[in-house]
């Protein structure tokens, strides 16, 4: 998997000095004006190791054989990876779990009816420049994984994203997908959202396919001779209902061991509940242009060369997918450097190495940062570095059909990760651009920080101050770039899902981030067979210049959270957030009612029936009842209450951070840490979000109907989205009482802070 | 030609009589409550007379052989509608005039390297079930009229929409079209536009072609299959450079009568300065996928299949264009009803009758209404009708070269025209949907009213409210809805150019209305061999009852300007809309700082640097000078005036209106008339615009770089778009010294109405 978005942070302090520092001369927050020197030392000679050569010959060696899960080449990876560990120096073991994993057995897609009979090709052919493209034998066919067994013959519905605002549309048009097949374009939700919906709506089958609008030609011109997607081109991946619960289908909630008690497949809620393949837009076009029917909505038309229409029919097409539905393996390798000061306090790194294919972008363009961070890492201790807490570096399996590797790790560990775990840095694939930084608000300072120390390898600005001269070239209004101008910190965007960070953050509760490079790097390989060495190694981040400094962020960010004498959270951003989600939530509620007023008034107007065109007729909205307001206060009272604490705790770091902030190393800061560390176990709770328990965090989910896209404050959101306002309403009670507790929180750590001697 | 927008109007009073009355029973404005009870009832009875049977036939004549200026045809159609006129009763006649008109000699356009040779075909094949399709040795070849004679081999550049903007992209792209060959797409300017702006960068060739995105497959199924236009059909048309004067290049400003005064061909400056050749999209097809460099920007990407590049080349196109350069007639056919009380009043209605080809849709579709027109006045007039005022309908003839007939007429006629024409209400084409209504504002609330009157033929609601509806579904914010709502009267957008009445408006100053179905006819055969009696009756309105509601509301329309006692101008709408173009200008005047401003701190803050790519670096911007602020003074004190004197009228008005409005009636308001008549030509002056004199109007004008798009207070928004501030400052008072003139006229009329008996 792989899901970034550019952003990312660090400003610092020089402002309020109210002189000119380097960033040398800054002292690291949470760390005495000594320790910081020292770390500083520390962390510069750490940047100084990572070796582009070094990425790239462990890209070539991991890249070299297709190694999904289950694959011989996926265990080769695995011992090699753990060799490596070792090799460096540094404690390291393979943690297995066993996993369903379908594989598959038969795949038809044919058009039997209302265009020239055609069977899908299914299959993407070899390119004679790229020599590990051709490993048929190893590579697995194109296909979903996690599609439900089926074989049905229907009539065939355009339903662009497939998304649920697209069958608003096909209901206004008058279209239903009962009993059909849709076909859907890839992007503008995650895959597994695509079959979801469609089921929804009564389809019996689904296709998903890449159309060469987002992921084409019309992008760019294609591999080889660009680095777009080829017209056999395919994305493979996961279609698990993974916004119920991601890992194991037969296990959710804890962690898939030999003797974990497993669902019968058949009651597994996450497999699909129609079947689902993916094609190329090669196979689309013909099933396309097989369609007639209204011509599709300006937006919902593509790239091909076709006019695009919704159907149904006359088009009809027969869908068969079969699958080996087994039991495999999954290796994630784990090295474990224990603190020297405080080893009950875990400070963990990941990324996965399984492929769908050969991924030499996803997932090994991360992988090969962490394995060379792990390098360092060693090279630092064996100079003597003493790092202060534990550190866990984790090359995750299984990521790709449901980040198998990570979720069943975070609930076998679940107990230990709560006590223990300080933070988890997550990176997936990572390209040339811009340093993308995604995570806890209560991180958003430090994770500013630690870009503001990484160098841009193609400006020599750092990736901080490039990112921020970006996001005012993007800004799409001049308030916009005044907050960016103004604003101490970048803003870093909120996880939702498609990554490893998933169960840390969202059902152990550990403050997460997610990094890497991406912006110039676009390519349409993702999850193909030609994902591979020679498409990155020409295509991408060719000199592996920002593979090391991926390795380079981090490594700092990693090694600065274990050595700090205060852990650098922080809550005025947090603070500052919260408040930006209430407001929103607010406005949102508000023009939830505002709109199905004006409908309704629309209506009464006879709006709908004097605009209809009697030859393209539409099917007119009925009208709803206007929705209550609903009582914000609760949640407005909270926000206050953390707002109110984080001054507070400011105002005490201020006062430890005196004189050198020699009081910041001291030993009774224990308990200051502990609590920093529970601040984001205190956004959990056992209930879960409403109808998906697993998903304990109450600021940061992925949405039910977007898969990858985050909401926040997820169940006010999402009730006030679906208009459920009766749970809306006590939603805002639960996320409030969470907030609360966050606020107790952050005001304990600061009267502990302010009390430390 | 023909260029439509949707939007309607009239409001009617009844919100001002506190009570709930049809519109039979509101007073018509402008008439006493007698006068208007007797116009009412002649209204009723012209409406019922149209036919779509009539429409129909009358179609297929016309559009039975191709019929553009010069042809056998075009004359035959001229002397067929004189008959046609005489036939109804009316006296008719034909004035000609000798124009220069260029038709094809040699055309050629040929890849000649950087892809597989390859020659254009410039030619649209017949559809066998199109039965005057295959007349060939009848139909002009494509090509773009008035395009300079050449010869040229040179790399290709493609340009986008070939608009300023996209020139500046290119700069920063560091793409220059010096020496080369451009393909622009057509649509977002007026065609002309794209060899003009082509030719100012140093382009030697410029090639137009018909997007499938814009204009084909993409919108929907193509003929004859669909509406659309299919993969050879072309858009001829003309690139006279109008904007700066439209007519017969070689007679700017006088008749071209068969003495006048005529310019060398060589020294005709709207001749373009580089050939010029319109294609097909698959004549353009092999020319863009031969292009390289970089992958044309997102909004640059049309429908076809291929990766769109910018170039230049490697491609190397050769064009070549020759014409004859011949003088032809054209037939204006005019016929006139004396008026019976103020015959030197001139209420005139026009639409073309020329056409490319065949030209079922553009103009026959909307001549057919002013000939039914004609016919429906004819029997009133048997009945016993007697217009007030003198009707003067035309059936011009060379419209699509360059609106050659009119402005010829304009101009010739120009000292009768500014001393006796009401108004000049225009039609073009006509199709399904919604009436739109564009003109002089002084005539909104006017235009309103009759659309008040005349029926949907798919609702059987009122066009007006069919349309203030649409306008309610389609407005973009709750703002705009609110302003629908309330406002009495619809907006109706200014007058730019594109069809018959630019002479009239913008150098005579006659007010002026453009009125059109359109909005539920899509289709892609504008200007191609295709747009005949076959494709209008499959695809269009197939049953002529939108001709009818045209003919309704042109028939409306005349006579109700012909038969009022006051006649029916207002200024309130009219300074409601100058003061939204006075905040407009001060509005684009504040942004266009604001950017600069912007700018230039970007540039210092080194973003463009930053945020540059290596692999596809783009030229950054220069700083540049922020501009002055402008003085709107003049302006802002004018405008107040026209807002005040209109408000004047308006009490006049309301006196003059009381009791039955039989003060209306009387003989004395022939001063008043006279004025109002007079309110249009205060718009002008006799310098006309910076650097285009013959265009005399100062509120209204086709843009210089859009060619149809209006620029409103033309030289003050165009002097900032082009960054000219001090010309800027002068334009503001001459335009401001233009609407105080009009204040003094308006408050005129209001007090010569308040004193009348």
């Amino acid at each position: 998997m792989n899901r970034r978005s550019i952003i990312a942070g660090v400003v610092f302090t020089a402002v309020s000095l109210g002189t000119r520092v380097t960033a040398d001369e800054q002292t690291l927050y949470g760390y005495s004006a000594e320790s910081s020197r020292t770390e500083r030392q520390w962390e510069e000679k750490l940047r100084a190791i990572p070796s582009p050569e070094n990425l790239r010959s462990y890209m070539q060696h991991l890249s070299a054989r297709p190694h999904n899960v289950g694959s011989a080449y996926d265990k080769e990876n695995a011992e090699w990876i753990l060799a490596k560990f070792k090799e460096f120096g540094l404690d390291a073991h393979i943690e297995q779990f066993d996993v369903l994993f379908p594989t598959p057995k038969e795949r038809l897609v044919e058009l039997v009816e209302g265009g020239p009979k055609f069977v899908a090709k299914l299959q993407e052919p070899p390119v004679p420049q790229d020599p590990t493209s051709n490993q048929q034998n190893e590579q697995l066919p194109t296909y979903n994984a996690y599609s439900i067994d089926g074989d049905y013959t229907a009539p065939l519905v355009y339903v662009n994203y497939g998304v649920p605002e697209d069958y608003e549309q096909l209901e206004r048009m008058g279209v239903s997908v009962k009993g059909a097949i849709v076909i859907a374009r890839y992007f503008h939700s995650w895959r597994g959202i695509k079959p979801k919906v469609a089921a929804e709506h009564g389809a019996v089958g689904c296709l998903i396919y890449s159309d060469p609008h987002e992921d084409g030609f019309v992008q760019g011109d294609t591999f080889p001779s660009g680095a777009w997607r080829p017209k056999d081109g395919v994305q493979r991946g996961s279609v698990a209902d993974m916004p119920v619960y991601p890992g194991d289908p037969l296990t959710p909630g804890v962690g898939a061991t030999k003797n974990a008690k497993r669902l019968n497949i058949k009651d597994a809620p996450t497999i699909t509940k129609i079947p689902v393949l993916p094609i190329s837009y090669a196979d689309a076009q013909p099933l396309l242009a097989a369609l007639t029917g209204r011509v599709a909505p300006e937006g919902w038309r593509g790239g091909l060369g076709v006019t695009y229409h919704v159907g149904p029919g006359p088009a009809k097409v027969h869908l068969k997918v079969k699958s080996n539905w087994d039991i495999k393996p999954v290796y994630d390798v784990i090295a474990k450097i224990p603190g020297s000061a405080f080893p009950d306090e875990w400070v963990i790194r990941g990324n996965h190495h399984d492929a769908w294919v050969n991924g030499a972008e996803d997932p090994i363009s991360g992988a090969v940062a962490v394995l060379e961070e792990a390098r360092s890492f060693g090279e630092l201790l064996k100079a003597g570095w003493k790092p202060k807490r534990t550190i866990i570096l984790c090359l995750w399996d299984g990521e790709e059909p449901g980040l198998l590797g990570s979720t069943e790790f975070a609930e076998e560990h679940y107990d230990e990760l709560r006590a223990h775990a300080v933070a988890y840095v997550n990176s997936d694939s990572n390209g040339r651009g811009y340093l993308g930084i995604e995570g806890s608000h209560t991180l958003e300072k430090f994770s500013n920080d630690v870009a503001r120390d990484v160098s841009d390898p193609e400006t020599q600005l750092s990736v901080w101050k490039r990112s921020r001269l970006h996001e005012i070239a993007e800004a799409k209004s001049g308030e916009q770039r005044k907050e960016i101008r103004e604003r101490a910190d970048l803003r870093i965007p909120a996880l939702g899902s498609g990554s490893d960070y998933t169960a840390f953050l969202q059902h152990d509760g550990v403050a997460s981030l997610n990094i890497g490079f991406s912006g110039e790097d676009g390519g349409g390989i993702y999850h193909s067979i030609y994902d591979d060495f020679y498409w990155y190694t020409h295509f991408s981040d060719t000199d592996f210049v920002y593979g090391r400094a991926l390795a380079q962020a981090g490594g700092t960010a990693v090694m600065r959270l274990a050595d700090a004498d205060l852990l650098p959270f922080e809550f005025g951003d947090f603070a500052d957030t919260v408040q930006t989600y209430l407001k929103e939530l607010k406005a949102l509620s508000e023009k939830t009612r505002d709109d199905i007023r004006e409908r309704n008034r629309e209506i009464e107007e006879g709006v709908f029936k004097a605009t209809d065109d009697p030859r393209h007729p539409l099917v007119a909205p009925a009208a709803e009842a206007v929705p209550p307001h609903l009582n914000f206060t609760p949640l407005e009272n909270a926000v206050e209450e953390v707002t109110r604490s984080a001054g507070e705790y400011r105002k005490a770091f201020d006062q430890a951070n005196g004189n050198g902030g020699t009081r910041l190393a001291s030993a009774s800061l224990a308990e200051v840490n502990h609590l920093l560390i529970e601040s984001e176990r205190k956004l959990t709770n056992s209930q879960g979000l409403p109808n998906r328990p697993w998903f304990k965090h109450q600021l940061y989910a992925p949405g039910f109907y977007t898969g990858y896209a985050v909401k926040t404050m997820p169940a006010v959101r999402e009730a006030i989205e679906q208009k459920e306002w009766k749970q809306a309403d006590e939603a805002i009670v639960v996320v409030a009482g969470v907030l609360r507790d966050e606020a107790a929180l952050i005001a304990s750590a600061a009267s502990n802070l302010a009390a430390a001697k």
